[in-house]
């Protein structure tokens, strides 16, 4: 059992959750919480990492069957066997709760943490056909928007995600958090030339939408069924000229009242969702 | 000009930021920012303070007029100038800028910070006949959640939210800023019985609708141009089996890959724009 904070492997999770530079070096990035772990792909999976009290509640839980009259504290129970089944499989270390309670990076840690291997893909990869659906990201800036809308963009079917090297980092353990296990699901392409990434994609007949002041079509007017990809800007500061400039259509989404903006994760949620709504039709 | 955090007004501000408790006996909750004061209706702005630079800032820009080719300088100046008009009308107290610095909420003071009278509707004042769009929301926690909620659903053109009192507090710093001044616009209702205020609401002919686990039709397949109201539950747990038997529909919003849920942000988003949507058409 792990029971110093000095340890050189809670040294290097701490740093792995902190540091951008330190994951991108490793090819690795830190997940935490059981749901985050029984969906992580088990060749991903490196180190894991158990505190004492969760490792006891795994273990001595009242591992019962139960059918239809399954109480939340058995769906509990059922968890946590399948955690403890995962844990055999991928091997684990065992943390003291204080030590744990240090390295973790929420208020109420659910006692599991691991490390995982950094997926990669090809922009290629990313295209899939007519079923083309892309959210592209300039420079965002909120891990939580990030995430949220990696986690919307699976459930609306976006086929992936591109985004510029100075939007926050993908694997921010924050970022990661709000993704809810999307994360190791929907493919992204970080690129450092987002300009000519988005001329590659036009010369594929991707159809490239901007949510922009600018806009006079509605976002519900265009046709979405063919390849789709949709542009989103800085919270702040919405898209560059030089990015914005290289959209096919500008689009607005029309908004009452006085309000001037939406966030970005709920325009790009709205954006992603209509295509969705077509596709369906 | 005030130099002491032991100010007595400066010590009645942290608690007014801090303690929802406070607000209440008060009356009154705290805007933070340039936008948040220039949105302010002038008649519920009972005190202002502005950082010792800011000031400085406000007085000493250059002040010319600036026409087609207005630089974000001068976008900076004029909104100054306006923040400085508004200042001569309501009146304001300086603050030196370590203190103004250790009241903020914000890690980057915008320099202005003042006190607004809570507005207070009645039920009525949300129904608007055939125009009736309203959110209702059932213990959410997070404020930056409720926060944005309130603005996308102006720009949705909802004419109301209801919620309980285990919502966390609408008057709330954060929640405040993330509505981005639509706490102004936006009449709300906070109910100590949600399922009287439903079931009212239902006696007035508003359909009620309920994204839910159970729901088979599809968000988009219901007509929302009738008065709508949409319940939305709390981000762990969802509605209580109480409040989400009162809906007259349960709706789900299809998910692809293994999503299991949305954001409640972004779940009230996509069914205020649907309405919206509809209703333009």
């Amino acid at each position: 059992m792990i029971t110093s904070t000095s340890n050189q492997q809670m040294k290097n999770l701490t740093l792995l959750m902190k540091k951008a530079k330190a994951r991108n070096e490793q090819g690795v990035f830190v997940a935490e919480g059981r749901k985050m772990f029984l969906e992580a792909p088990v060749e991903w999976v490196k180190q894991v990492y158990v505190s004492e009290s969760f490792y006891g509640t795994c273990t001595q839980g009242n591992m019962q069957d139960c059918m239809e009259s399954c109480t939340p504290k058995h769906g509990e129970e059922k968890l946590n066997r399948k955690v403890l089944e995962r844990l055999n499989e991928t091997g684990y270390e065992i943390v003291s709760d204080n030590v744990f309670k240090s390295v973790s990076d929420t208020q109420t840690p659910q006692g599991i943490l691991c490390v995982i291997k950094k997926p990669e893909y090809a922009l290629e990869e990313l295209i899939k056909g007519e079923q083309t659906h892309l959210l592209i990201l300039e420079s965002i800036q909120d891990p939580g928007n990030l995430g949220t809308m990696v986690r919307t963009g699976e459930g609306a079917g976006i086929t992936g995600v591109i985004m510029n090297q100075t939007t926050v980092d993908l694997f921010n353990p924050k970022t990661i958090r709000s993704t809810m296990g999307s994360i190791y699901r929907v493919p992204f392409f970080i690129t450092k030339d987002l300009a000519g990434t988005i001329s590659s994609l036009k010369e594929q007949q991707v159809n490239v939408y901007a949510a922009h002041l600018k806009g006079t079509l509605s976002y519900d007017e265009p046709d979405y069924k063919k390849k789709t990809a949709f542009l989103i800007g800085n919270e702040g500061n919405g898209l560059s000229d030089e990015i914005a400039d290289l959209a096919d259509t500008y689009i607005k989404i029309p908004m009452q009242g006085q309000v001037e903006s939406l966030n970005a994760a709920i325009s790009a949620s709205l954006l992603m969702y209509e295509t969705g709504r077509q596709r369906r039709h």
